[in-house]
């Protein structure tokens, strides 16, 4: 990416093993993020192009002298960010805080919307897939990478409970994983907010009981009127916009909690009416998706959730900058690529 | 009060019964609350005055001709939110929410910096205290009503743990507490943030283990120099102010929670950097002090803590005026009034 609307595919040098504790990754399914989208629209123009992507399924191709657990051949997916696993942050599965870790997609880390990553730290970031290189699950496996493991944050931030009201603030694939997460982890009530006719229809599958395509003050209104006029107890804030934000704070039911995993385009969360009167607790931030997959995985693998149905288009390395184009026009909620 | 600054002693109706589940009680203690200290500055001047306070320790004279519990004679403990004990937030124990409740000390409900109170749902509201009426934990016991409860609402907000670092934004009387709590709650690193000597030093008595008097960025870099650069995993913000709130959203370590009691006097907290890209958890609101009264009265009555010794300066209703002047000006910490 050059710039807002500038995606070029381009031949770059191979990535090679830099540091001992690097693993070279031959990218077998990657994706755009919704999050991509933010540079997508703001990226001013500049001469050194960034790679993007930052999820992936790959095979191992090589690994530095001082991996241990990865070794080639393995099938790995990538957390979008990298960490040691071995730090205090990582101890405590907080993995995007680690202490020598960073964020794939940047200047520094070129992505992985490309045929192969360079993987930092190889041993604490990457986890072995136990499926082949073409199972039928690698869709769903792919989310693990990021908006499943996004969506489980957003719930557990939320304090998502069984039995409770949960309400959804965007139907982007994020809030679609956040739905699973909500149904997951035995809510009742799963309010979806969003207006895409496609996109409401998936959560609906996904265990959404309630819509809401108002925005604003109905939308605020509609949500107290489904929840006996007190609100959601759990509220995922799913896109990061100040209006979303807003939205959240003002659905969230007295004592309940808000779960914040969109990247944040504003520059304060509401401090007063409702935010501390009703003592509602905000929490969130980039998911550390790593610490998420171990629990996730065997839901995947048994097929109880299928998070990989969020992809409604695949292209190859090609197509992706008409891949960027249609996420930004809504006409898909999130496009894999299989280089 | 009738705007700031102007603070008067006046013979008001005497308070009756007007529903049946109301108590009138006369009142053996009270206080001025750091609260009171906003309108005391900011308050319009207007015809009427409204009668302040919010906390308070005294003798059921009457009551209605529906409350059960509460009977002529008792000697109870007022929380600053009065409310029914029955609905759905009394029951989840943020009695502070109540479908039916309120607060004392506004236009609609006198407050207890006087001779006599009226209690909204008694039943719901009191808590009888099973010491005498002079009894030497008096002031101790009078902190239930509203700071020590604060403080610990400030603390379970923080999340604080056994074992773990925790900062004190406020060296006010909450400030004060909320060191208490997160001593019983098992700290193991309290630092306390203010430049007062005498309540610095009291903090010390209740448990903190450091000092930091700069503020700021000055501030912001002692306590992460304190805490390994790390941050601390719990921040008590016990102030209110827009400077206070940033300090403590600064000062948390990734995956920390900010628990804040202070009334925000500021708009918004600060969203992006480091909130959100540290996962730091911002909760807390006005105390359900009624909910912690059972957890916090045991150690009271043993002696195992003494909140009571925030108050520095005691006065009987002539000298509240001045009570309030004192506090203002910092020459008192808390002041305790003897009607």
């Amino acid at each position: 990416m050059y710039g807002a609307g500038d995606v070029r595919i381009e031949n770059v040098t191979d990535p090679r093993i830099i540091n001992s504790t690097d693993a070279i990754v031959e990218v077998t399914r990657a994706c755009i993020c919704g999050s991509d989208l933010w540079p997508y629209q703001e990226m001013e123009p500049g001469d050194a192009g960034r790679v993007m992507g930052h999820e992936a399924i790959g095979v191992v191709e090589s690994v530095g002298a001082d991996v241990r657990s990865i070794k080639p051949g393995d099938l790995v997916v990538m957390p979008f960010a990298w960490s040691d696993g071995t730090c205090e942050f990582c101890r405590d599965g907080l993995q995007t805080s680690c202490l020598h870790g960073g964020f794939f997609g940047n200047e520094e880390i070129p992505g992985a919307q490309s045929e192969a990553v360079r993987i930092p730290l190889a041993d604490g970031t990457l986890y072995v897939l136990p499926v082949g290189k073409d199972d039928a699950l690698l869709p769903s496996l792919l989310t693990l990478s990021d908006v499943m493991g996004t969506g489980q944050h957003a719930a557990i931030a939320a304090r998502v409970r069984p039995g409770k009201s949960v309400a959804v603030v965007g139907d982007g694939a994020v809030g679609l994983c956040g739905v699973i997460a909500a149904k997951r982890l035995g809510a009742e009530q799963i309010i979806i907010m969003g207006r895409h006719a496609d996109r409401i229809a998936l959560a609906r599958e996904f265990g959404a009981t309630d819509v809401v395509s108002e925005r604003g003050a109905e939308a605020i209104e509609r949500v107290r009127e489904m929840t006996s006029g007190l609100g959601a107890h759990s509220v995922l804030e799913c896109v990061g916009t100040a209006q979303a934000m807003l939205t959240a704070v003002s659905i969230a039911r007295a004592g309940g909690a808000v779960g914040r995993v969109g990247v944040p385009h504003y520059e304060a969360i509401p401090a007063s009416e409702p935010a501390f009167f009703s003592n509602i607790t905000v929490g969130g931030g980039p998911a550390p998706v790593r610490a998420y997959i171990e629990e996730l995985l065997p839901d995947i693998l048994e097929g109880r959730i299928q998070p990989g149905r969020v992809f409604d288009r695949t292209t190859d390395l090609e197509g992706v900058p008409d891949g960027y184009r249609a996420m930004n026009d809504r006409e898909a909620i999130k496009v894999m690529i299989e280089p």
